[in-house]
């Protein structure tokens, strides 16, 4: 196990309804000027936006509306602009990863003087400033950005999508599950996927004997692949939307991670996919990782695809490699069973021709560090592999 | 699931020898004046002492000694008097359970007027009034106290061991393996079954569909019945050491317990061993749980019996009430391997004399509202089942 650091402040307030009668406090516990930020009008024709002006009746609000799925710097620039010019003292981001993340970068631009994609690319710049506090009203089980440090900022001009941390977690997190009931089966299986993908960066990881981050994983990965297909068939199953929220946010607020190493392979190597093609990152998520799985398979791992096999996904056999490949089919076919696209002509990606500028980008942020190195030419191997699904359709 | 609020803010440090670099501006945030409360000889013994009396250089030290397992109310009352006389701005506590279950009263006592047995019984109180910061150092793996709001306190006069809450959990808690190496087989084998016990409180539970706490809590489980023989064997294998002392923060931080009804049961029919007689709390816990176990299987209880039997202990077996059976069998097995007393008898209590008195104040700790509710005449039989092994060692 390596040593660590672990403090995470976010208050979580988890269950039906608390919004109607915790969100003022919670809110106005940091001051009278408020940003409400979300995305289009879905919280509108659901009520959510009605419910939310009522519990702020009282509050000065100012509104961010319009923030995209893959959030574009375009709108932190323009939170930016709002937060300082209405002297906001709280956030309030009500919506999914997109609108949250934003919010987390357009808290710390209230203190910075320059274009904050600076802030984006430079993690010390915004250590080096103070940051807004940030109360958030989750709308999609999938990033975990409700109880972490991170976001992700897509500059399409640059058709860059970065990562990036700040000092803080949100400060209050409503999780209500009855607030997913309303997610389509598309954003419930990328969602889901995405938590699925957590896990996987975080158990496949160089780190030895950390039996209590990766028995924990285990217990996560099992609720969400029983849950996540539940969700699909009845979307307003509470217990199934319960799970599959607690799983977004245990998944990836810092916990099962803390004594891992931390290299994240998939998800540098998606960001390209999403900031080429602007996809659901859950759904690239759900095409890489089979592939990304029969890569990293050998005999250096297939101790650990053993592990995975037998306690997330149940597989009885003596045979470590009978086990890790019967685990990785169960991690395809459990994709497919989402009903979203298993290869990336599924998501209208047809040709090759940005596959080697994509793979040279990914392989910056630390794909040498990885479970597996990686190199530009594995990471066009992976996305050529991903071109077709007849390995998995035998 | 249940709806749950769930906040805890302990800044934890873990790994190797942070305390030399990182102790000294982790208390002195707080303030000059310092209590450091602490046990016996054994951390002048192991050096431990003299490296924290090196990291506090500078400060105002007040020293409180001779904490005892199962902590006295004794020692709360000097505790307090100490804090208020050298007007206290932080307690730095350096031991087990029982030193930072003391410290936490403490912390809240420099506030109170009276006797701060008052604060034990009537928790309100506590939560009425301030409370300094606490900074840790944990030298034993077991009780969790080191990240939640818990301590349990003995008052030797009444007979009564109680456990309390505070508002606050440790700000600060170093938490190095290696100061466990020490530890003594009984205390390594006496701490894992208390995190086992733990684990059991919250995993057999009246709340539903809970499969993201019950899936960590069986990694937990499965990272402890694997370690604890290790540590045993070898006291200063570090991963062994490692995976237990995160095992013990992860077990009772709150997490794993969120969205449960959290309705406890062995723990308050030991406490009143312990209480009586003295014992040490985790060879208590290991006595009665496989006998709570099979008190409280039935045919409504079978399937997660089941459940614990393969994901805990990999017991494949088609029939739920043989895998239930074997896990129960299991959990004795694995208590006996620690090389403790299974039996009451083991700990020298021979005779029944208090076991209804002990039943009937058991029972006031809401055992009514438990897994499968116990009356006193229950509990009674469950103290008389813990007399001998032979339905467990047939």
């Amino acid at each position: 196990m390596e040593d660590f650091r672990f403090v995470n402040k976010t208050d979580i307030r988890f269950g039906k309804n608390h919004i109607d009668t915790e969100l003022h406090d919670a809110v106005a516990q940091f001051g009278q000027n408020v940003l409400l930020a979300y995305g289009g009008g879905s919280i509108k024709r659901s009520g959510l936006y009605e419910r939310v002006m009522k519990a702020l009746s009282g509050l000065n609000v100012v509104e961010l509306s319009g923030i995209e799925p893959n959030p574009k710097i375009d709108s932190v620039r323009e939170g930016q602009r709002l937060v300082k010019e209405h002297n906001v003292d709280v956030v309030l981001a009500v919506g999914g990863g997109s609108v949250i993340d934003a919010s987390k970068v357009i808290a710390s631009a209230k203190f910075y003087e320059g274009d904050p994609w600076d802030l984006v690319l430079d993690a010390d710049k915004r250590y080096a400033i103070d940051q807004l506090p940030l109360v958030d009203i989750l709308t999609l089980s999938a990033t975990g950005t409700e109880m972490n440090w991170a976001s992700v900022i897509s500059n399409p001009e640059t058709n860059q999508k970065i990562g990036t941390f700040g000092p803080n977690t949100p400060a209050v997190s409503f999780l209500d599950p009855q607030l997913t009931y309303s997610v389509s089966k598309w954003q419930t299986a990328a969602g889901s996927i995405d938590i699925f993908s957590h896990l996987t960066e975080q158990y496949f990881d160089q780190a030895n004997d950390t039996d209590i981050q990766d028995g924990q994983i285990e217990g996560l990965y099992r609720a969400v692949i029983k849950w996540a297909p539940i969700a699909l068939a009845t979307p307003d199953n509470y217990e199934a939307r319960a799970n599959l929220m607690w799983a977004s946010t245990m998944a990836l607020n810092g916990l099962v991670g803390s004594g891992k190493q931390n290299a994240w392979t998939v998800h540098p190597i998606e960001h390209e996919l999403s900031a080429f093609y602007d996809i659901t990152h859950g759904v690239g998520l759900g095409i890489l990782t089979p592939r990304w799985m029969k890569f990293v398979l050998s005999d250096k791992t297939v101790a650990k695809f053993a592990r995975f096999g037998r306690n997330v996904w149940s597989i009885q056999d003596d045979d470590d490699q009978v086990v890790a490949e019967k685990a990785i089919q169960a991690t395809y076919d459990w994709v497919k069973s989402l009903e979203v696209p298993t290869n990336l002509p599924g998501v209208e990606i047809t040709n090759d021709e940005h596959f080697q500028e994509m793979a040279e980008s990914a392989v910056t942020f630390g794909l040498d560090n990885g479970y597996v190195p990686m190199t530009p030419a594995d990471v066009v191997a992976l996305y050529n592999a991903s071109m077709t699904s007849d390995d998995f359709e035998k």
